[in-house]
């Protein structure tokens, strides 16, 4: 099943994995979301993913057929698995982890009737908290995303015309990110985030405020859509954040950076320089063993410094974080908010995303993606960050 | 919080919720899911609406701010929903729905221990069999979806050139779909269905088996996305099989039409009259009381009198179902299978998609969304249904 060439990369995943349950006296886990599939498996099938607290892991695969390798075995259905487990000398988990965030109620009381263990633990949670930390594989391929993202907001600039609406300004940018190789799907963890391709917020459609979980709103095309572009049309005065997605590799990157019609007010640019500088100081602060809480704290402290805490992440409804992990999924962990408790580790790649959102004028600010290196943190997205005016 | 114009719209899908509730002895169902939400009050929001037996029905919202209206209560977290049931004079139930087949196994366990009802019942299964049925105003949303969705296929054969990939070609129908409207999100129910604004499939990709639930696969553009157009070339000789998103309004409709680069084989416009034929029978027997195993018989029938079951539906590994229910989602109830129990109901709205796979050539066959009305059934998607040749 796994690419010869990534085979250390998986393995490493596996055995940290591994260590985990060890950690916590699970016997092993039983994977079958398409994100932790692809994670641990490099392949999206329907079926399960089974690897046990010691030794090597198995593919339970109902679709596609034609999959083959070692410990590949076909089934119709999770009730098969207790006689595969037996057929393939198995020992079935008594402490099984099956992913308690992700699992309907449906589907995971019926692997707990199928395996009858005497306890379940969360799947998902381990599996957010390894997926933290990225691979080789992983790294390489985020790098690759951050080049074709980069070269998507090269061609921004070029997409707008004069009296057009910051939809048609989106459908020509989705457009080049396809040229670009963008896969279109945007993944996200939760049920709260339906989002299609990325946000463009443009005048005072950025304070409008929305149900999910992203740092801004918007009003979004429908009342069943409420998020993003809302058909303003995009007039002189008028920031216009671009904030769309990077998944042009699986290993997703984001980025936002903001152009003008025209010229903005002072307070505009002031704010704008607000945010680079937060990134100055993110970056020259992150590094290995420092608190995310605390890189919260560090925005936090600059923004009110500027007097800028009333139009901080949002205006009539202020989000309460300042960045994110990302990988697989946009809002991977760890989360830079007050309250985490998680701490900077090696490989672990975050975004960081100080926004202020100017009432009338629409929102201006920075968002880039970091990897933490052994020493420090490294910028992985680069591209002209001074608001760019279009006309 | 519900639009005053479509009152009586969401009254008639409360009562008919409310009904089925009193015959099965449940007290109310909570729902948190977003396209519950947009069904029952026309909103997506974070929180919760709630419905009892009997009565009017209540509104949580968590986010977004600014929502009023009667029986609208904030909240942050759903351990405050005993005080504000007491508060509002609630009774708590005791026989509670929950959306089992869509609430993560954490979400649902969460809300259990905070209601502690005597039993709990499956709020989406009740949802989706309730949904089934249209009403008057989502009837005119899918017809309306339908003239969007016929405009764009009118300027697929403007998207071709000569010399162009499959996805080269798919983002020139996907930026036409934006410009008509297109709201982006292609909703599926299940954790098996992921899906980016459609699938065009070309020559031998067309025979790929995909790990998902969809009708045919494709070997997609990354092993993270393995569905629809892979990068082929178009090249003289292949049928393309363009069935791309009818998501113009929250109510899907579902369209597939077939095109050519120069003439097939005459097996490849034998298969896709067949399918025609298929249409036109299943046209003229669907209407309330049919039973949908019955559909899906009259369709088999068709295909082994002609021969060609082992192109039906794929070849490598073939679906077996030839329909489906379309609303907010693409995979909605009823589905035209063997094996399904449903019987056709006025108002039901449904996919028909007899597709055959050619090894070597491509994909052909027709898909329509047809209206069950008080007699028979109406075709909602007009499109020219011959194999059109591109060059």
């Amino acid at each position: 099943m796994i690419a010869q060439n990534l085979i250390h990369d998986y393995q490493m995943k596996w055995m940290r994995i591994q260590k985990v349950m060890q950690e916590k006296g699970a016997d092993g886990c039983l994977l079958t979301n398409g994100i932790n599939l692809f994670y641990t498996t490099g392949h999206i099938y329907s079926g399960y993913f089974y690897l046990p607290a010691e030794g090597e892991p198995w593919y339970f695969v109902k679709r596609p057929n034609g999959l083959v390798g070692e410990h590949v075995v076909y089934l119709r259905k999770p009730e098969q698995l207790p006689d595969l487990f037996r057929e393939n000398g198995l020992s079935m988990p008594q402490h099984l982890l099956l992913e308690a965030d992700e699992l309907t109620y449906s589907d995971y009381t019926r692997l707990q009737s199928i395996f009858q263990p005497q306890t379940t633990g969360n799947a998902t949670a381990l599996l957010r908290q390894i997926r933290r930390v990225k691979t080789p594989w992983e790294i390489e391929q985020t790098r690759l995303c951050a080049r074709r993202h980069e070269a998507v907001y090269q061609e921004i600039p070029s997409c707008f015309r004069p009296g057009m609406t910051d939809l048609e300004f989106q459908y020509e940018i989705e457009l080049r990110m396809r040229k670009h190789g963008s896969l279109g799907l945007f993944r996200a963890f939760g049920p709260n985030m339906d989002i299609y391709m990325g946000s463009i917020l443009a005048g005072p459609n950025a304070e409008t405020p929305s149900p999910f979980d992203f740092a801004l709103g918007g009003g979004g095309m429908d009342a069943s859509c409420p998020l993003g572009a809302n058909g303003t049309p995009l007039e002189e005065g008028m920031a216009i954040m671009v904030d769309m997605a990077g998944n042009y590799t699986p290993y997703m990157t984001d980025m936002t950076r903001v152009y003008s019609v025209g010229k903005l007010s002072d307070e505009a640019y002031r704010a704008h320089e607000v945010s680079r500088r937060i990134h100055q100081e993110t970056e020259a602060a992150a590094r290995p063993g420092v608190a995310c809480a605390d890189l919260y704290q560090l925005a936090l402290h600059i923004v009110e410094e500027e007097g800028l805490a009333s139009y901080f992440m949002g205006t009539k409804q202020q989000a309460k974080f300042v960045g994110h992990g990302v990988g697989l999924q946009i809002n991977e962990l760890p989360v830079l908010t007050p309250r985490s408790k998680e701490i900077l580790e090696e490989n672990m790649i975050f975004a960081l995303e100080p926004k202020f959102v100017l009432p009338g004028i629409g929102a201006v600010g920075v968002e880039n993606t970091y990897l933490v290196t052994a020493q420090g943190c490294e910028k992985l997205t680069h591209a002209p960050e001074e608001i760019i005016n279009l006309i």
